[in-house]
């Protein structure tokens, strides 16, 4: 009890970095319809394009992103809320006016997006959920491809990385089968000569572990 | 001159299992027109699938793959006549009706194969051409998926092995691009729990040093 209350401090100091809820499961679950929409102007000021980063974690990719693009409005989605408040709280940190955080879980992101409003999603480290069983949760199930295809202008774009070969394939799999188009695939980043990567978190441990990382870039086709 | 007339005389003693040249070079070059085309019906007696193999080395995986599939029809192309020998050789020790050979270059499928033709098309471990100004020589270069694509059936697919990460990441992205839907992708296939694999002699070679095998199919869409 000490504990959550301490984390739902920690969350309220960071301000209007924390966007809050990406739904509010409270009225969720009482039925009531969810009418919360992203406006962009009226939360950055301007209306530059919006990169969205998906399982955000502890926020290292985010925070880097936004401060090498000060051109580019970032929003970082996470679902546990004592990894995001780190995100949070270095975002605060480095005071980037560009970069923003939602709590809550990817499912829920049509819910919030408009059509046609995000330029680019980064999927980085995603859960791989090995099980069969559990494939639904994999951030590139084609449930979510749908909602990214959704809420993606058209020639829009999925950056993802990993080191899980068994997600790589299965990502490979569905983006093509959705009807994304894919370039600049890479099966070994750190030996690819690729420029200006942002090592994310989970990539440090994963690539000092000796693991390759894998990267694609899929282009959401025009509807 | 004795070493070459060798050759010929062994293309011959392959008889009917030797197809003959895809084109005929000499008519070629003298701008004369090439009006030779497959006739499933007239080379194997029966209207079975065609499935082709493109750059068969020594014939391993073709004789193997046909031995299994007495219901497939299976044209198996390579350039170098001196390779392509020994794979006729083995197939006439072999004695198998459902196989057939061509001697020449994957460029010129298109003249000898008709529109919707063919089922699958088989690229094992196709010559990489890691230099970019060679990349056009790659058999997954869009000018040979577009050949792929016109003799293929709607529906029809690409099976593709090779042991080359850079020719793989190629082969992703043009087949994705062109619009093939690609599924059944392993980047390491021999700890993937496919069934049914057919070791080529490069697959036998490089794997024994240690190499991962790549592998996907890519189906042709409906035009
Ligand atoms: C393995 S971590 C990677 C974190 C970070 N991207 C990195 O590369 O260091 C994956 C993160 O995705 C989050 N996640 C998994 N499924 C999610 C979902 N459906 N919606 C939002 N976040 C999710 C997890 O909570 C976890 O923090
Ligand atoms: C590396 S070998 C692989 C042979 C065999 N498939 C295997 O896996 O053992 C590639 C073969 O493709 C042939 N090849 C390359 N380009 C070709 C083309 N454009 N048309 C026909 N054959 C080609 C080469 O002559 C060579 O024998």
């Amino acid at each position: 009890m000490r504990r959550k209350k301490y984390l739902d401090e920690r969350l309220d100091a960071c301000g209007n970095v924390n966007l809050g809820w990406l739904v509010d499961y409270a009225a969720e679950q009482r039925g009531e319809t969810q009418q919360r929409t992203l406006d962009v102007r009226e939360i950055f000021g301007n209306d530059n394009p919006v990169h969205l980063e998906v399982g955000c974690g502890k926020g290292g990719f985010a925070v880097e992103a936004a401060r090498r693009n000060p051109d580019i409005n970032f929003i970082a989605v996470e679902m546990a809320r004592n990894v995001i408040v780190s995100a949070m709280e270095l975002a605060v940190k480095e005071n980037l006016p560009n970069l923003k955080f939602l709590m809550g879980k990817a499912e829920y992101l049509e819910k919030f997006f408009p059509e046609n409003s995000v330029e680019r999603i980064y999927l980085n480290f995603s859960c791989p959920y090995p099980k069969e069983t559990y494939k639904k949760h994999r951030l590139t199930h084609p449930v979510f491809l749908e909602i990214y295809k959704h809420i993606l202008i058209p020639g829009g774009e999925i950056h993802q990385k990993t080191d899980n070969m068994k997600l790589f394939e299965f990502s490979i799999e569905n983006l093509s089968q959705c009807g994304f188009k894919l370039k600049n695939v890479s099966l070994d980043l750190h030996n690819s000569g690729f420029e200006g990567n942002i090592v994310t978190e989970y990539e440090k441990r994963f690539s000092e572990q000796g693991f390759p990382i894998y990267r694609l870039e899929a282009v959401n086709p025009t509807k």
